[in-house]
């Protein structure tokens, strides 16, 4: 994949995000994996998820340098940068303050699969970064995210957001979208009757759940009703 | 009714799915009983609810075997081959995962009329189909949530989604709407003081409202209203 | 006012109700006394409140026989002559079944003022109808929901929706609004801290919020806000 | 700035409360403090947020006399005089009715950051105005309220409203968008699991949060997105 096909995709994911719950003002990011190991390509600062165009993506170095794209470079792309250096297997990095997934952190509860959703990432429970709540403003911050999401492919950021790292930007947008879905599925049942009362899938159940709902094919096409139903003209990245 | 007036029927009511919180990006489905007894009209897989046109609605045989329409079949179609094999009355199906009633299902409350709308179903309780909330993956599931819906037009898949087995689209589609504002609407009254101090309608006042409220008459006004109010260009499937 | 300004004037609060999360499919309504005292201009059955215009208006004598206007009569006719029979001072009146205040009414609870919107109603708290959940299909019905509501400007009918009873189209509809808003903020509020914490107006400032909130100027400016915000082309009713 | 741009930013500045969950038909308002020491601009009273222009914007004198605009004056215009005239650091008051923020007040809960949000106002706690819930119709009860605001930036108005006081219209705004998304987010995570067991972010972490979070540069990022995302034409006050 070319430096402008990343560009593509990352800016149709971040549009992607922005509709389906992850907007949050100009704040949230998505990055990817630079094909050619340079570094990784990250959503430039002060525009919205919805705004973002292929222009809008920078390549920044592993030691966080500007290569290549204009405009100003998020505060935490430590995030992106000690996430991908941590995980081989990670080729692009969602971070965003999604609503229910905020305040699913914040009831210190288990996610539960509730319904199909959560199974993308439980079991085990989605790991809690809860040093601070602070942004993620140092490398040292960012490894230290990347050690609590260890080998899994989320991680709440207790009083600040979600971190989502997926093998690929079409797997960690979707990762994105259901886990926020997982949330506010979980906090309405629970509100009717307390976390003690909850039924949800065992984990057994929701291992297999995890390989059959969300098969790389199921994915594919999940990923790819996402961005047919972006609002605006025809999206790119998706085979018709 | 021929077959293309039943793929333009369930077309149209895949696309009120849609309209009214029963999207999922392309998961969940909608079948109808061929009018030929050749077998059942369902969606076919790889697209949301709301892209279904006339074109997109698979004949498959008894036997699951595709006999007329493009595109990959849906894993579940056991679901819909199952039910209408054990149901003579029954002529279409839908199954799908809106927020509410799988919110409803986690909690383990039996379905209570806190408004009109849980009476199309209750009494008796939405009988609840917990063997798995895995994919119905094989005829013997499919026979099983059969089964479990008996006699009754709708069940709750615990951790999955629901069922709603009527005797036309109209009538399922109308009915899948409703249960999913039944159980939003008791979601919402429990949260506020628990399900121990619900006021619902007693067990023979619902089923009085289920012959007043939802008369075929109603239910078919329901149905066109909902057709009508379809986003886009004028819908298939109306007498003005 | 003549009767073709009194259709008009119920058609613009159907589609007013419909904005503001009064629409249940098409049921719900919305009547005006005749002007000269030949009974009740309703809204007519089979449509939904946002597809009401001017002809979709009937005039029902006393005993409910249709005057002037074309299409079915709503069943549940009885709630309005009923409560425009026994109250001279009430000229309009809706009902409908909108979530909020259905789920209230599931509560049990008062009506508690947690903003301005409750004190347009209580104290004291609006009455409950619970005779039945049943639609109000005779006159006897349509009676005990008039007595219940007494000097009231409203009840809420429990287990099935809300009647709001005023002096004009535009008090009834805009009472109808607020009851819903009110509803669903002290939904919110009971469902985090529960019904014994909730901090609410006492019933003097609660009185003097209402001639201040909701003086005669108030209200009519919150009506021709409604009005104006509808969407389409410019709406009926409004002195710009 | 001129009184244009003022009236201009004013303007604007209502259009975001608008599309951000502070519209109540025709009530809450907006003002700035004149460049040239007359007095207050403030938004006109008939109107919605959404409806207003710069010709809107009606300028009083410190004794709340009409000296610049057309349309009627807004009977709590002594929350903005009186919260101006004590606070000479803050440049523009917001006061409005969002539901959220309006039912947490009546929880009686202090405001804690479950996500960013919070730390924009706590620590300390939003103080709370709790001598009515009434309308603030008099430069006394302005005064009270101002009072009650004392140093901070904002107060809860306890069966009421909300305030917001800043040292510009851009940031008055903005903290009204964030007060409201926070006191959502609280409430969605103390309704599953009570406001006992909420995890926040202790004080030293919030404060250090709200310095780097909510940097005058991230301020005004969020405010130029804000005004980007209006609806309609390309707004003014943001510089591209």
């Amino acid at each position: 994949m070319s430096g402008g096909a990343v560009r593509e995709l990352v800016s149709t994911g971040c549009r992607v995000l922005a509709a389906n719950g992850h907007s949050d003002l100009v704040w949230g990011h998505l990055s990817a994996r630079d094909p050619d190991g340079r570094g990784v390509w990250l959503k430039r600062a002060g525009l919205g998820f919805d705004e973002i165009g292929p222009d809008d993506v920078q390549l920044l170095s592993w030691d966080g340098e500007l290569l290549a794209g204009q405009g100003p470079v998020h505060l935490e792309h430590h995030i992106h940068i000690e996430v991908l250096r941590a995980r081989r297997d990670v080729a692009a990095v969602v971070h965003s303050h999604p609503e229910a997934a905020v305040a699913l952190a914040a009831t210190g509860l288990a996610l539960q699969p509730v319904g199909h959703e959560a199974t993308f990432f439980t079991p085990p429970d989605v790991p809690r970064f809860d040093r601070t709540g602070d942004l993620i403003r140092t490398s040292e911050l960012g490894a230290e995210v990347a050690g609590v999401i260890g080998p899994h492919n989320a991680a709440l950021l207790v009083n600040h957001g979600v971190v989502v790292a997926e093998s690929s930007v079409e797997r960690a947008v979707f990762g994105a979208v259901v886990l926020e879905k997982a949330c506010r599925a979980q906090l309405l049942a629970v509100s009717a009757v307390g976390a003690d009362r909850l039924i949800a899938s065992p984990d057994e159940e929701a291992l297999a759940k995890r390989e059959r709902c969300y098969s790389a094919r199921q994915v594919s096409l999940g990923w790819q009703y996402l961005v047919r139903s972006l609002p605006g003209p025809a999206a790119a990245g998706v085979t018709s």
